[in-house]
Order: structure tokens, then C-alpha cells, then sequence
């Protein structure tokens, strides 16, 4: 079922997917979906049914995202003893628990048993690869490929090479993720959080002040995001706006002009919010009254359709031919 | 040329627009496409050239928008003379610079000479309807309607009442944005930089201080918002996002365990830059790279397109009829 576009792929016909949690089982989905074999090592006795659960899931958004879906399962397998399930894999993806002592354990294992040519990428949203790969014989071969949730459906993977990861690594990771149809950006220093994290989570600090100080509610909150920066941001990034929007002297105008402003008066009159107990409740409060007509896997299915929709409109679903480096 | 769908227009025969600019010309556009007759007051010599000009830029976008656009000026027409440009109006909608006094000015004048019924917005993105309206007889008629730039094509109005602005006001300007296919919300407080402006101000702090310290380049952290959050907030906002990553427990269970996370140790890792010397000279120096291959305007209009073509796809373009309240 492999893209014929994608020669790259031929070189990855066995995955090993360590943890088949939500991002595991997403990986998964992507990976079969491309041709790639799966085997999942995953230690609860449970897993087959999670796994196979999750895939039929998801199943509608990749056929929607224009990959290939027949028989998805045909090549899926599982082995919980860790070191078995990657003695043959190309690619090893680890979606495990984020705590440094356990990835440390996983990843010795896996570089003890995993063949030497096999590219080898954590998930982690949180760990550096220096870190983990402190516990590493060759640490030049784990680098960070981080998703944005669920891997799947977004775009963007976060390639993070720790400090002592290879230039062949970080380049093998980049061309095998937009092979798969990703968008992976390469960052050029580890810092917590990454780069898509540390945005979101700027941002959502001042939604927070504001429904706390009760200048919007959450939903009116969201409505303006999608329609103002959101629908802006899906199609230019911030400094791309802020150089539109700094008439024809670009960038360099909106600094000496808007930015100055924003420094000396908007950025020290943002919110430091807490999650204390009357911030909680508020915001618990909302969600129900905002989101609590639908299961929450209804409303992300909904969301989901939305976006697979904005990604056709933009060309840049993974079957598009058009979301290749 | 009005919209039959759009009774609550059949009101607004007449709108004076105060300020031929950017934002004046992009209003203008968008009331005279929507079958509203215009007259703009500006004491520039030269305004009747730049606001054709304009208009004639803008006219491509308000077609592909779904708008009807065939003789589109001739309801436009000039008249320096504040109070006489008023003197008929059903609507003024302010778009004057950011001085208090000036508005003030601005705004006693129009209160004497515009017809009782008339509907008194200001596109201000800064001065409180309070404020300008401390200068009125009548402050309950003053309210804030101020857009996301461009307003022709971005849907957000942010309608900020002042202390003393009527709830009869506030709910004219909302079903008059309305009516023209904008996505107007009332904000329940006045705060400095509105709601928009601030979330986007709190962002981009963050992108400042990233490509400050080296992690990604303007362009590179362009793309990974436009591939990951940018995409995702065009279709769901901040907290419905968080909602459906919680999992079944929703945006309880997120705040609980990713939110408490990010307040403990993300958002205290958030940079404060500053556009000090070296830092607007990293920023100019890629801008320049990123995006000087272009103008502005082509750039801006390749942008443009790209999002009309994203709001079709979801079904939000004023001709649509879908954005309507």
C-alpha cells in the first residue's frame, strides 16, 4: 500500500511502536496506513483490544485525509517483550510514560536489541534526547520526534536532537516524517516544552486570565479565536501577519510602530493566572455549559471532520501530494 | 444590492465611515457591497484617490467572498465636513487615530449634527468607549466595534461596551455586524487591547522570544504554527481544544493534570523579551529572508486568498449565509 511517490518508505517496512496509548495507536494508524508494518510492545494485557479499538477509530479520518485503509490491520502485530518486538524493526517509535528513569530502561533495551540501521524516535512531549540519552551507548542515533496530537491528523512534527544526536539522525527523521506526509520542523536548541507547546501554552495563559476575570466566557472566547487569529494562523504565522500587517514597510515598520507599543503596554498588562479553587471552578463550570452536550469523542470527531476539511481546502492533507519536503 | 436574507439592513441606508484608511476603506467595501451607500469623511486632500485605490484592491476579495460587487462605488461619495458627512447618517462607524482628545473632538461633533437613530460605532483598538464618551451627552449611544484587520475579510467585530453604553445600543451593533456576515461578540469588560489583540500579544512574546534565543528562525516557527495550533484553532478554539485532549474527563481532567503542569512549570519558563538592538536586528534580518522576495501587497493578497479559500471551505463566508447569528 505504499505511496509510489514515496521512495523513502521502501527503506521502512517494519515499525516497532512502543506504548499503544492514544499517540501510539495514532502512529500506528499512519504508519499501516503507508505500508509500514506495525508491531505494537505494550505491557498491558489488554492492548489487542485497545489497539484494535483505537484504529477503527480513527480509521474514518485517515480514509478522509485520502490514505489508503483496506485491510489497515493485515499488518499489525504485537509482542510485549520489548527487546522481541524491535530485533527486526526499521523505524522505533516510543510513546511510553514521561519519566526519565523508565525511558532510560525502555531505550537501553531497545538499543541493545534493535538492528543497527533502525532510526530511533521518542514522542515525548516534555524529556530532552540529552537526557535520556545519557543512559545510551551511541546517543547519536535517539532524537526527539515529537507530534502534536493526534499524529495522525495534525501535521506538525517537532524534530529535537539532543545534544550529542547525529546530523544523519536528525536528517533520516526529517525525510522518513515527510515521507509519511508530516510537516517536520527541525528546532535548533532543546528547550522545555519545544516550540508548539510553549505557544499554546502562552497563549492560554491570558485565556485563562480573561475567563477568570470574567472578560469572556470560554465559549466566546473560542469564537473569537477561530474567527480572528486562529483563521489567521492557519494559513499565516505570526510573523508572516505581523509583516502583512505592517503595510508596505514589513516587520521593520510594525516593530518600530506596533511592537514598541506592545513591549511598553500590552505585554506587562497580561495575566498571570493560577489554578486556584474559584478559577477552577469557573472554568470547570463553563466547559460543562460550553461543551457538555456532546461526549467529548463526538465533539473531537466533529472537530476532526472540520479540520480534515480545512486540510483539503489547503491541499495539504498527507494523500495530497503537496505536504512533501 | 442588499441581501434579502438580511432584513435587519433594510435599516442602514446610509453609513458614514469617519477615516479613509486601511481600515476605513476596508468598511466602506464591505457596507457598499452589502448594498449600504457610504460617504467618507477625511480631510486629506488626496482621499478620494486613496480610498478608489482601495477599493479597487479589495474589490477582488469581496467577490471571491461571495459578495456582489458590480458598480460597487456608486453608492460612494465625500464630504470633508465632519458634521455635514454625518448629517444623514443610519450608521457611523469611526475610524480615526488613536488620540484621545482627537476622538473626543471627533465625537462631539458627530453626537450634534447625526440623526438620533443613527448607530455610533468606533473601530478604536485601544481607547475605551468610556473614555471617549466622558466628552458626550449622551455616552449611551457610543460603542466599541472594532475589528480584526482587514474587516472586509476577517469575521471577528469585537463590540466593547463603555460603562454607560445601553444594552439597546449594544444589541443594534450586534445584529447590524451581523447582518453584514461578520461574527460580532460582546466582551463583558473593558480591558486594555480588547480580547483579540491581547491573546495575539501574548503569542507572539513567545515567538519574540524563541527566535531571540536561537530555537527556530521566524519562518520555521511560522510553519509550526501554521501545521499545528494554527490549524486547530481555525476550526476549535483554546478550550475546546483543551476539552477534547483531556480525554473522556474533558477540560476538568486536563486542568488537573496538563493544566497544573503548565502553570507549574511552563508558564514560568515563558520568555520576557525585549526588541532590543540585537533582537530587532535578528528579526529584520529574517524577515528579510523569509519574506522579502515579495511585496507586501502580493504577499498580503496571496494570504488573503488562501484564507477565503479556507472560510469556504468551512462554510464562513458572508455569502454563505452560514455566519449569521
Amino acid at each position: 500500500m505504499t505511496s509510489p511517490t514515496e521512495p523513502v518508505l521502501t527503506s521502512y517496512r517494519r515499525a516497532a511502536i512502543i506504548g499503544g496509548g492514544v499517540i501510539g495507536v495514532s502512529w500506528a494508524g499512519l504508519f499501516l496506513a503507508r505500508g509500514i508494518d506495525v508491531v505494537i510492545s505494550d505491557p498491558r494485557a489488554d492492548i489487542e483490544d485497545l489497539v484494535r479499538t483505537g484504529l477503527a477509530e480513527i480509521t474514518p479520518a485517515l480514509a478522509e485525509l485520502g490514505l489508503p485503509t483496506e485491510n489497515l490491520t493485515d499488518g499489525l502485530s504485537f509482542e510485549a517483550d520489548l527487546a522481541t518486538a524491535v530485533a527486526q524493526a526499521d523505524v522505533v517509535q516510543e510513546n511510553g510514560p514521561e519519566r526519565l528513569e523508565l525511558k532510560q530502561e525502555i531505550w537501553r533495551t531497545i538499543e541493545d536489541a534493535a538492528p543497527a540501521h533502525a532510526l530511533l524516535a521518542t514522542s515525548t512531549s516534555g524529556i530532552p534526547a540529552s537526557a535520556i540519552a545519557t543512559a545510551l551507548r551511541e546517543p547519536e542515533r535517539l532524537v526527539v520526534g515529537h507530534p502534536f496530537n493526534p499524529p495522525h491528523l495534525v501535521p506538525l512534527v517537532e524534530i529535537v536532537p539532543g545534544e550529542k544526536t547525529s546530523a544523519e539522525t536528525v536528517e533520516r527523521a526529517r525525510a522518513f516524517y515527510a515521507a509519511l506526509g508530516k510537516k517536520p520542523q527541525v528546532l535548533r536548541k532543546e528547550v522545555p516544552g519545544f516550540v508548539a507547546n510553549r505557544l499554546q501554552s502562552a497563549l492560554f495563559r491570558e485565556c485563562v486570565h480573561l475567563v477568570a476575570e470574567g472578560v469572556v466566557t470560554e465559549a466566546e472566547l473560542d469564537e473569537i479565536v477561530t474567527s480572528s487569529i486562529g483563521l489567521r494562523w492557519a494559513v499565516a504565522g505570526p510573523f508572516r501577519t505581523f509583516h502583512l500587517g505592517g503595510g508596505p514597510g514589513g516587520l521593520p515598520h510594525f516593530i518600530e510602530h506596533l511592537g514598541r507599543a506592545m513591549e511598553d503596554s500590552m505585554w506587562p498588562a497580561l495575566g498571570n493566572p493560577t489554578f486556584d479553587e474559584a478559577t477552577v471552578t469557573t472554568l470547570v463550570e463553563q466547559a460543562d455549559d460550553a461543551f457538555g452536550r456532546g461526549t467529548v469523542e463526538e465533539l473531537a470527531a466533529e472537530r476532526d471532520r472540520a479540520q480534515i476539511t480545512l486540510m483539503r481546502a489547503l491541499g495539504e492533507t498527507p494523500g495530497s501530494g503537496c505536504a512533501h519536503a
